[in-house]
């Protein structure tokens, strides 16, 4: 059995289970301080004898192994939470071997290995929750470059007449600022699952949110696009996101999977709401796949 | 010897080079009509005794090997080229190996054999001349996804009081629409390298690539950016770029490459303005190699 963690601002799920994406148990710890936190998840897997442990992790993370500040959160605007090593954190309480990648990387992988991107080498998964990140393959291979993706901080153009001023502390109206759930919460004074169908939000959401596709399709080219989140549990938004994409596009991109069969190209994730949790698993895999070879 | 083809919308250069990126004759042709400029193509590699030859390639272009229409340029707004097979035509004419790759992607293949792009194993070149585009190395591959980038046709934000409607047949105002060669020329009526350093269009041209290269770095966390092509001979525009990048981005990004050593990180090509002409050398390299394996 491997372990798993899916830590985000708002809570960490924790869970156990097996190398083909299957979870037997799991729970949920809200995200307050480090130490708290991370206490209950050291309980949590105690004697749960797990061969090792997978953590998708909120960000902005440094996952360069010979930086000095590898498994360190970075510029996270969680402030209790800037700056704390949380690798080296987890590694003292449990002695597992522990593989640490953002949250999004891990259900990209997880997609891959068990859901909607197998048999593809070049896919995007994006959640569109309290934030919006990408986990991204590319022709086979997680990209991490020179830190890794922060997708959701693409550059949109203003719908018109919006004023909103956007709700990222760093960018303000970035895709993220403008489109993610606490965005939406702002801007309306009510949260999207309470907003009802016919609303002008999500006209408006799926607007931006075609906008940052249109970017990546254009940067990336991907074989798919998985979206998943709080926000995409609207599942309204996904026929009005493909219109607006190919519209956009307009006749640019001359794919049948643009062109013809958009439909399977703008997904749900084949894991639903798991995709994060199973990535924990399949990090954790890779884990003992890694000391193997080493 | 290999030969080595850049194929642009308005030239092709051709040359012969050796296995370490240096070129030793080349030729420019015209492009007027697929016959005539292919034609002329043909006679200049007849009797040069290549042993392969590697066409970097204007586009959007089918690189799917599987697709049936594999080779042929689809939607470029070159008509006379459009829907063109330029691939068999050169195979047609030419008893050699040919590899084929968007122009772009040559052009990272050879910055990253012989150029700035050495070592490193996430990087973007990116040209901005009579288009804009991307050519991309990602964990040491070469994207090309669904398709391949079309990375100058992303979304960018209008600069405050902008009204110019866009030169991109399709897009109107994305960054290839607002800041490609063919942008500054319509905009100001005279050509990019007529317009004095002090002119108000480079400060909007720098805003335009910057914010292209903050949606690069959000989507694709490269090493390095390079940036060749006819506008970027203006080397006034570097310093101005980095400044705008470091300014958008506004802390998020924690890195050293950003941070502390901008200078290092959005660079000129290594090759200069050879970058295309040695990316059809590194092509014609993979070609042979291709062969030997296969």
């Amino acid at each position: 059995m491997f372990g798993a963690i899916e830590a985000g601002g708002t809570k960490f799920v924790c869970g156990i289970g097996d190398d083909r994406g299957r979870i037997v148990d799991q729970i949920t710890i809200p995200t307050t301080v480090p130490e708290e936190t991370l206490g209950r998840v050291a309980e949590y897997f105690q004697n749960k004898a797990i061969r090792a442990l997978g953590l998708g992790c909120f960000g902005p993370l440094d996952l360069d192994p010979a930086s000095p500040t590898y498994g360190f959160l970075t510029s996270t605007p969680k402030l209790a939470w800037r700056g704390f090593n949380i690798l080296a954190n987890l590694r003292r309480r449990l002695a597992v071997p522990i593989a640490i990648d953002t949250d999004v990387n891990a259900a990209i992988l997880a997609e891959h290995r068990w859901g909607a991107a197998q048999g593809l080498h070049t896919a995007l998964y994006l959640t569109v929750g309290t934030g919006i990140g990408g986990g991204i393959l590319v022709e086979g291979q997680i990209l991490h470059g020179m830190m890794h993706p922060e997708a959701g901080h693409v550059i949109v153009r203003r719908a018109a007449g919006d004023n909103f001023p956007g709700v990222c502390p760093a960018h303000g109206d970035c895709l993220e600022g403008m489109a993610s759930g606490p965005a939406i919460e702002k801007r309306w004074g009510s949260k999207g699952r309470d907003l009802p169908l016919d609303h002008p939000a999500w006209d408006l959401e799926a607007g931006y949110l075609a906008q940052g596709l249109v970017t990546y399709i254009c940067v990336l080219s991907p074989q798919r696009i998985l979206l998943g989140g709080g926000v995409m549990q609207q599942a309204d938004l996904f026929p009005r996101i493909r219109q607006k994409v190919r519209e956009m596009l307009n006749g640019y991109i001359q794919r049948p999977e643009i062109v013809a069969n958009i439909e399977e190209y703008i997904v749900p994730p084949g894991l639903g709401t798991k995709s994060g949790l199973c990535g924990g698993l399949a990090l954790a895999m890779k884990a003992t796949e890694a000391r193997k070879e080493g």
